[in-house]
């Protein structure tokens, strides 16, 4: 079975009620996705006004956090479902935590911004931080994909993508931390660049764990604390069964 | 109802079964605070073979997560739980993502302290970070002791402490900046001691997220996102009631 058929319920009803959930769930990433799109656009481009509406708007996200939630215990409670669709839930109540999690890094980077766009900088790092972002949002992008399809092995793919996360993330340490010996003054902007890329790189183990639930739900297989080679072999032998 | 009262089930097995999730989840807790302060006495003391312990010891966390949260699968296919049952299920399974975080974030501690343990350097910077973690360990245990008593009173009671620990981390970022200032040579072992004072800060953050799922357990009220004097509120007002 390659992708989960969670279509031959017998409660058309109850099958409405999954999609549904599922469905909030993209639109809560999608709405994080371009949250952090904004945060980094807003640090490299020192864009106040644009960082200023990623502030204001993570309340839309704690609010889908809380309405899903909500909702997965009224499936809980009223429908209670199992096997898969009991994976579902608990999947999509692990996910949205960590979505929640990613708009509060989306929020601290917008932060940063407001606060780096009125400091002078060379824009060089400034640079490397907008590859990060755009990595890191890709990641999230194919985790959230791999779970609208129910597809593990693009969420193993999109997992082994955060170990480029984390190589950028130490390239740009390693540069800021040179660029602070050299210019002591610069320390303090440059703490701020230090915060914004620990915040995308948490970005990405959040994506990871999102795709670490998804070939639980799927597998019915726990991968966490367990290596990419381990989770990718599971996932091959669930695959020839 | 100022305690849940979960001792009325028609079910005694059933009854035995939350009870053993409830104190499994308590003892996975304890593990946590142990290895938390192993970190920090790794740190401050300079003991590399301490903190090689906390290192090698977070496989156990990571077990625990994983096995509580199968029996709480269990318990929901099997049972079907309605209610606070439901809700204790629901908030176990929130509170040890958050538990295996604060071992992550302990294994990190205890990583910087092998690492600081080389370093040549003075030690009021450690003293500071010893506070912190004494304080970090001290709201968790108030955390658990929440959990374990079923009393959103005290969970509030230990969030409101979240405020002072977000108030050391400041003042000990402040003196670092000073320090790495003053002398350049120093900005690379000083970066370790803000990552650990970052990790028990986070630390800080995900015992207050215990707190509040267990606010969620008790009065039914997500207070997730609200501000500490509101959540302090709903508290008071069931009270009342």
């Amino acid at each position: 079975m390659d992708k989960v058929d969670i279509g031959q319920h017998i409660s058309q009803q109850f099958n409405a009620e999954l999609e549904e959930v599922r469905n909030r769930v993209l639109g809560m990433g999608g709405l994080v996705e371009n949250q952090i799109a904004n945060a980094v656009t807003a640090l490299v481009e020192r864009d106040s006004e644009l960082a200023e509406t990623v502030v204001s708007g993570d309340y839309k996200v704690n609010a889908l956090e809380v309405a899903i939630d909500e909702q997965c215990s009224h499936i809980l409670a009223r429908r209670q479902p199992a096997a898969t669709d009991l994976r579902l839930i608990v999947a999509v109540i692990k996910t949205i935590t960590d979505l929640e999690r990613i708009g509060d890094q989306a929020e601290r980077i917008a932060r940063m911004a407001i606060r780096l766009a009125e400091a002078e900088q060379p824009k060089n790092q400034y640079i490397e931080l907008g590859n990060l972002g755009n990595h890191v949002r890709e990641i999230l992008h194919d985790a959230l994909d791999a779970f609208a399809r129910m597809d593990p092995e693009a969420a193993v793919a999109a997992a082994r993508e955060d170990l480029r996360i984390d190589n950028e993330y130490n390239g740009i340490m390693r540069q800021v931390i040179t660029f602070m010996m050299e210019d002591p003054r610069s320390i303090t902007p440059m703490l701020d660049i230090i915060w914004a890329a620990r915040a995308l790189e948490r970005i990405g183990d959040h994506a990871k764990n999102i795709c670490e639930y998804l070939i639980y739900l799927v597998r019915g297989k726990d991968v966490r604390h367990t290596s990419l080679e381990q989770m990718e072999k599971e996932v091959q032998e669930a695959h020839k069964k």
